[in-house]
């Protein structure tokens, strides 16, 4: 390519500080280093974890930064040692690596990677080291991704090779939030046939937690939000009941149990709430019941009774629904080709990249389920 | 036998009310009805939970009773219905029941029954359909077993019948304490071969935790306490390493991070304190480290950041170490006949029942690991 070797400058949405708009910015991007591959960005989708850093968070450090980390674009070009990618391949960034050599990588039981730009900076969610500048200041690249941008750098470790024929303004969501629910049931949860399961909180997480569940052969699926309007949604992803806790006068964990013969056999938290954390384990079975936390957040504690975990309940969390990255995304893709799993249906709107803050405004208003930003031209 | 169909008049001790020393007392056991079995207790340990109940707990509605529930004796006479037990039959009571019919029992994945009084009156923790009189007043069936009498009558879902050749005085112990603790690491936490493990509070459960780290064939074993007396104990089950919270001005779990680099895989926590409970998740190692709540304790929530168990930790708990009961028993008692696994080295004390008392105190005090009561000549 023309760009090969040369800093790139184009368009990319920068968070110049916490709770302002992010600044649509010309910036340059260096071209890769070592083992790194620059990427065109096609499309990405809008995450909570976006927002999470630049209003919610407490990542003072974490700024400048380009956000966005759910996305899907083509290698434009290849720094020395990268022999796996090539230019025009058609990839996903990844926000957790798989260097296929560490502790982490050579454990079946976990999806962590030593390597990757999380195994220091996770609390500050930016990589310092980043191949961005704009008006001479070095720009963080969020969680070693930034998606909200027209080109990023990534290493080589943190990026997966999917199939050219899947449509990169639906796969990006593979990126993020739909592999992260799905995952949380099917990894992580490890839900089985006939079981029956509850998830907490149906945005788009949720919804894919919804869809892991029945993945999985689940008989019943208990789909459980404050907002009636999700309720039909999640029926599209496989959700047989949806419960609304307002509508009832005691804890949704009794409802559940009630409804259950005793709670169900697997709860997912897709909420990031401690407080539903907390109601998610009370609903499972004692006995054998698993609840794994998918929702994000850092702020508190979560608290429980002894007795709910003596009582033999399983209480998990899940990084990215713990899918091994590198292997998994493009196995996630290729289920997508095969129809069985489903994108199009969590996409609720359409934008561009200069419209990222009315997308984010959207997503704190609860409005959307995923907003996909058009960011490159293909 | 000349007794069976009569009331037994015999000497039991008798919680007449909390936070009181034990009496003992004449009183009268009924002959036993159908399905259940009257056995003689010829032993029986004293367990922090015949504490917990009489000191610490909320039962104001489980008195009188009938304390212990970590012992063994013979069968004397059977109920109705009764094939699987005969008079003579050597037996440790089960305080949790196995009736091999119930969805729990028949689930591979817990060792809860439904069928036992721990189903209905845990809150209790004494159950109220009892054979035992006295001075004219029903008296309660703690843990559905009440071992601190000389005789008793359970339910044959609730017997183990072990080798006749078994030492009565020793094998009681397998009635609850060193079952929890070594089924908490070889059942519930599934510690495997080569693996890095830590156990927090070395009372009998917590040795018996130790010593089923090193029967899975942990590389490695942490005893954690505040009284380094402890240490030497420690080392007779098998940990390798002794650390004494009190010897480092940082928290434990940074200590154990340090001393394994990154944390331990697997950890127990056998004292019954949430902040204990806490320490034993964060000492884990992120992405597949778990950590199993054996130590009893309902009086306060217990607590920790969400990125525990997001980072890949999981928390799990354990009641009689995960063993179905009728079914475990015996095994253990095999493998402490086969020298597989000790008993003798938890005894620190012999008393007789009119002493109980005084084994309370010891206990109370940190005297001992475990003091076994003889209860009947066999």
């Amino acid at each position: 390519m023309a760009t090969a070797g040369k800093v790139i400058k184009c368009k990319a949405a920068v968070a110049w500080e916490p709770n302002k708009p992010l600044v649509i910015e010309d910036i340059e991007v260096a071209p890769p280093q070592a083992n790194e591959v620059r990427i065109k960005i096609v499309a990405t989708g809008v995450c909570h974890t976006d927002l999470y850093h630049l209003f919610e968070g407490m990542h003072k450090d974490g700024f400048p930064a380009v956000l966005g980390h759910e996305g899907a674009g083509i290698v434009e070009s290849v720094g020395p040692g990268v022999s796996e990618f090539q230019p025009g391949d058609r990839v996903i960034p990844l926000f957790i690596s798989q260097c296929r050599e560490c502790r982490f990588c050579k454990s079946p039981k976990t999806n962590q990677c030593e390597k990757g730009w999380a195994a220091d900076h996770y609390d500050v969610m930016a990589l310092a080291d980043s191949r961005f500048t704009c008006k001479g200041k070095k720009v963080l690249q969020f969680m070693g991704a930034s998606t909200f941008s027209e080109y990023t750098v990534m290493n080589q470790i943190a990026v997966a090779k999917i199939d050219p024929a899947a449509p990169l303004d639906k796969v990006c969501l593979l990126g993020c939030g739909v592999c992260t629910g799905f995952g949380a049931a099917v990894n992580t949860a490890k839900v089985e046939p006939g079981s029956t399961c509850a998830v907490f909180g149906l945005g788009a997480v949720g919804l894919a937690a919804v869809m892991g569940c029945k993945f999985a052969g689940a008989k019943r699926i208990f789909a459980v939000d404050t907002n009636p309007e999700k309720a039909e949604k999640a029926r599209v992803f496989g959700a047989t009941d949806f419960v609304n806790p307002k509508d009832y006068n005691k804890p949704i964990s009794k409802v559940l149990a009630e409804m259950t013969n005793g709670g169900v056999d697997y709860s997912l938290e897709c909420v990031g709430n401690v407080d539903v954390m907390r109601s998610a384990l009370e609903s499972c079975m004692k006995g054998w019941g698993v609840s794994v936390v998918v929702g994000w957040t850092d702020k508190h504690d979560f608290s429980a009774r002894p007795i709910q975990l003596i009582a033999g309940r399983t209480w998990k969390g899940t990084l990215f629904g713990g899918f091994k990255s590198k292997d998994g995304v493009p196995q996630m893709v290729k289920a997508y080709m095969e129809r069985k799993v489903k994108l199009d249906e969590f996409i609720t709107h359409n934008m561009t990249l200069t419209q990222v803050n009315e997308a984010i405004e959207l997503m704190k208003r609860g409005g959307c389920i995923r907003t996909v930003l058009s960011v490159s031209r293909q």
